[in-house]
């Protein structure tokens, strides 16, 4: 049985096993920093099919098929699938896992949907409900860019605190044994909504939630940021991560150099002309899923705090002057 | 710990209880058979907002604020919040919710979010994740017509087999003890998709997700239909039950009398001019939350499944070309 700890986290009993991940990027991705670490790289932004959106939804399949080849285990070992993305209707996971003879629960985290997809994950293996589950998110450059901001064709010119949506996704196949990191700790997290409405700030958005799970874990916990090897966010990017680091020490927490985030390592911000860095649901689901799994497995890392970043946000509220809400959830992997 | 029994069923170990419910609706909703269960009826579309997705986000939290006043616990004896809306990025719920000092997981299931929302909740209180959970719903008539549809004032008319989005909302409080009807077993849905591409005849779409679920369901536990006071589909409508009773019968499956559709109860199909019914998120979350749970608290039924049903298409894919997938996820609830 869990036990619940403090006000908002849970010590797992069983603690689930990361028995493998995928990770399946595009072209810009493939040409940064984190390179070697992935699956694939789809050099083709349509990856074969005849829509972005299409597209998003192949390469979320593909990796869902390489993280559970890489696990050694067969779908029918699968109990269920928990995946989520950023457009509407989620429909990038819906229409990948449609032809998977798996039940299926959707998750809309936003970009916060890695972490949530872990966090519920491993409380349902924990607790004898599920043996074997996939966990998944993916986002595109493309079909994030055509829902939430112009049509591509435009060439809108972007602001200095803007993000680069990911085109790629991330998936592990999480197990009730085995080999691989595990799970042992949850702290899920609340809706934080400081009033900003520059929905070209995500970063901005969303690291009051990344704060506000942070500060709650370690409370709850007893832990100082010394215990941890990494405390990796999802993509607060440079802008976001700055503020990150200016709210904890307000709360006299310092991150000192234990903190990275995915939207930060998977571009180089100074060549690849990012913005703030990368973004979207398949940004922290590919750094987790390879690079993150390969530290691990390397045994450079041995407990790492995994918090994906979403802003709860939609072009329609903020079209109506509304402010963005934002949320992370936090994930502790140990080896 | 919760026991896996065939392919897709769970069993739960300590079967938490629904404390309370509670379903605020629109006026046409109020009109309607299920009237005197409703705990308030909102005649402003507005609901004293300045937009239907504010008014729709106003409405599921007045509701959850009513459960829990029902429930007698107060908002921090809850762990978590599990809700979901069809909405672009599911903003009513994360707009409802961001002011409550409480974690949030965010849920895309489309019209099974309810279903959804309960199935993990009950999972994560059974295995001891979390003590008190809320579990929650909404759809807006006027807000679903706009991201699906046409504008309102267009005035479009309407096809035989399209339904009637709900304006409402459903919220229960489930716990790990106290007095009320307990959920004992899930069987979360598969996606399927048999290639209805008519968007406005969702009943069709989610029919052979229903079946699927509920075949499922009968063959893990070994139950046939005369084990069940009733069999609720979330909202199939009169189209979508005909052929769920179809589909069923060429398995050698006889719903009998067994069989009711939230879509088809909530609304007078012969007066109220619904089309096939009402449907949404907010169709079976308020119907489960207000009239079934009276049903339980009169002792008119003592075994109920409760099968809320998924269309998981968006206005991009269906322009696209694309099929509708479904997915339907089943709850056992007991006296």
């Amino acid at each position: 049985m869990a036990k619940r700890l403090g006000s908002q986290t849970i010590i797992l009993d069983k603690q689930p096993v990361i028995l493998s991940g995928a990770g399946i990027v595009g072209k810009k991705e493939g040409d940064g920093p984190l390179s070697r670490y992935f699956d694939d790289v789809v050099d083709d932004e349509y990856a074969g099919e005849k829509t972005f959106e299409a597209a998003e939804s192949r390469i979320l399949r593909d990796t869902f098929i390489k993280a559970l080849e890489k696990s050694g285990k067969s779908s029918t070992d699968i109990n269920i699938i928990l995946s989520g993305d950023l457009l509407n209707q989620c429909t990038a996971a819906s229409y990948a896992f449609r032809d998977v003879d798996t039940p299926y629960l959707g998750l809309f985290g936003a970009c916060s949907t890695m972490s949530e997809s872990l966090a519920i994950a491993s409380m349902l293996i924990d607790g004898g409900s599920v043996d074997y589950a996939v966990c998944a998110a993916s986002s595109h450059f493309c079909s994030a860019e055509r829902q939430f901001r112009y049509p591509l064709e435009f060439g809108s010119q972007r602001t200095p605190t803007s993000q680069w949506t990911v085109t790629g996704a991330g998936a592990v196949i999480l197990g009730k044994e085995g080999q691989g990191p595990k799970i042992t700790c949850i702290t899920p997290g609340k809706i934080i909504d400081e009033g900003i409405k520059d929905s070209n700030n995500m970063g901005a958005a969303m690291s009051p939630a990344a704060y506000d799970t942070i500060r709650s874990h370690l409370i709850d916990t007893g832990r100082s940021v010394d215990d941890f090897d990494m405390i990796l966010t999802g993509d607060l990017g440079s802008f976001g991560s700055t503020m990150l680091r200016d709210l904890l020490n307000r709360s006299n927490i310092d991150l000192k150099n234990k903190h990275k985030d995915c939207g930060m390592i998977i571009f180089d911000l100074e060549k690849q002309g990012v913005g703030c860095g990368g973004s979207g649901c398949g940004c922290s689901a590919v750094v987790l899923s390879t690079y993150i799994l390969n530290l691990f497995m390397q045994g450079a890392i041995k407990r790492l705090l995994f918090i994906a970043t979403g802003a709860l946000l939609s072009p329609t509220r903020i079209q109506q002057g509304e402010t963005i809400p934002g949320i992370a959830h936090a994930v502790l992997i140990e080896a």
